[in-house]
């Protein structure tokens, strides 16, 4: 295990902040805004798709602490006006997200409802990848990049104790073709009281077969990057032009089972992926990654992976949701697998 | 039934052209470009999610007929450009999609791929609902709005009469929030060769419950806007800020089985829920509207409604699908539908 130092900060207003360092973190804290929080999501049955809908109606009025000329994903400076982080230096910071959809004590739901409702329970999460206000995935050094891997590690362990969460998803928007207004890197974990749709059909599918294994010799031709024991690759079925995936070539239900060597080779991938996403466009690709670790009790079956979805098609054209994926669920693509695997693969 | 003609006009390229009027539509076809038509678009299946996605990589090349400053949808003028509809008049005109993802004769898919692929059998088909360049569902007249839910019940009838087509879904993307580039009123048809994902979904609801009979009777803080027999509601379990659907009060599996009555009541209230959009934020509303009928085989409890999808959640805010919603599949809502459903009733 990397030897990180690890300090927990409770907010003024209760919130939990995490400071991850490779370096003692010492520092005493700086002064810090108190501002109402007032998060009372909850959990509404959708009776024809089958699937939990969150409503966080609070978020609405999301709302910043500081001015917008001011980054709240940057360290504070003494005198200066306070951010999230009320300390002047910080490697990686997670704290629980001020406007968050999932919470540790939520209220009751509402009563009188037509469906089923449920209580909004679990935790968010943001992830400040490094107090440097402009950066990446692709452009942390080595020894960065592999602390936050292990951060999420971390997470995944913390979260997955809390009595009722089903199952963690560490995952980044990045840029503001996927809506992002904060540019400070980082991206965000949400824990979830239930599986939601999309993991229980995976865990479906790896119940039944390993997909995954079972591909592994036929991605030649999708192959994007590897590491030792990793691969980087367009599916086959890519749902978007530039869709990629990272996965180990051996079965994990998460990244909490790999080995020290596997969580360096895991971290460097993922950094030339992000690089090569940049590389294509010459310019900071957006995309939106997500991971896909076991959820509660799939762990015999399941096997961890990471998936981006870019929703760019071109330089300066975006693949747009619309009436076939939102209203049908069938996704149409406008470029091969292969062709888009060879552009990647080439691109550095 | 009302009394509309109908002629068929098999166009230079092959496609079929079929025109829709309450008048007899005989004037001769102006000249037409012929352009080579490749389309070979195939299937290939995602074992993790289960489903089919169509690759239609001639797509890419998306050029239009006329220079940008012609509209395709359009009527053609004697010494013009030729748009996509050789006629200097039509009520309705539907022809098939020049970029098709699904197609009546499609090339055999490609081989030796890692994962099950498939035949795009189907049919992908253009929608204009006037030659009028600007308007809407709104601004429709009453008569033309009616002739267009009878193109919409012969549509069903002629694609569900295909060899092969298992769901048809007639549904309209608007505005360039959801990615439109021609601005001229206009739906689109696709039909499927299998059931997708999302109706799969909604046809296994039904065949355990009326889902949507047991909801009215508890819909009236969420109630829009109604005609005699049909509702338009917010579901209590959106996913979208503005999601509205309209629904028949009784059991329908599609609108081919609507008295005439209902046709144009149905009609009246499509119409008037995008007035409402439109005056909300007193601009064009954009909107994914989709209809969701019986796929085949589910005519005995699927029950017929549409749902439209907005993309914002505030006149200059969109809301963006991202990590929880895209790689999870669990939607965060910021606003209660019961809020919603005011806003958009005390609107007109």
């Amino acid at each position: 295990m990397l030897p990180y130092y690890r300090r927990v900060h409770r907010k003024v207003d209760g919130r939990e902040l995490v400071l991850y360092g490779l370096h003692p973190l010492e520092a005493p804290p700086l002064p810090e805004l108190r501002e109402p929080l007032s998060p009372n999501p909850h959990l509404r049955y959708h009776p024809l798709r089958q699937e939990w809908v969150v409503y966080a109606a609070h978020r609405q009025e999301r709302t910043f602490l500081p001015p917008k000329e001011h980054c709240p994903l940057c360290p504070s400076r003494e005198g200066g006006f306070p951010t999230e982080i009320p300390f002047p230096h910080f490697q990686v910071a997670v704290f629980e997200n001020r406007f968050p959809s999932l919470v540790p004590n939520p209220a009751p739901p509402p009563e009188g409802l037509p469906v089923p409702v449920g209580r909004a329970l679990g935790r968010c999460e943001v992830v400040v990848y490094t107090e440097a206000h402009v950066g990446s995935l692709a452009t942390l050094t080595e020894e960065e990049r592999l602390l936050l891997a292990w951060v999420w590690r971390d997470r995944y362990r913390a979260l997955y104790a809390l009595e009722g969460v089903r199952f963690v998803m560490p995952f980044e928007n990045r840029g503001e073709a996927v809506g992002v207004t904060l540019h400070h890197p980082h991206g965000q974990i949400y824990a979830y009281p239930f599986v939601p749709p999309i993991l229980e059909r995976e865990s479906q599918a790896f119940r039944e077969r390993p997909v995954l294994l079972e591909l592994f010799p036929h991605l030649e031709p999708y192959r994007v990057d590897g590491e030792e024991g990793f691969l980087a690759f367009v599916p086959p079925f890519a749902r978007y032009p530039y869709e990629v995936w990272v996965a180990p070539l051996e079965r994990h239900p998460g990244l909490w089972t790999f080995s020290q060597g596997e969580m360096a080779a895991f971290a460097r991938l993922l950094g030339r992926v992000v690089a090569r996403y940049d590389a294509l466009f010459g310019e900071a690709f957006p995309y939106v990654m997500v991971f896909h670790a076991a959820p509660l009790g799939e762990e015999r079956t399941f096997h961890f992976h990471v998936e981006f979805y870019p929703p760019k098609r071109a330089k300066d054209k975006l693949k747009f949701l619309a009436g076939t994926e939102l209203g049908a669920g069938t996704f149409v693509v406008d470029a091969l697998p292969e062709e888009t695997a060879k552009r990647l693969r080439e691109v550095l």
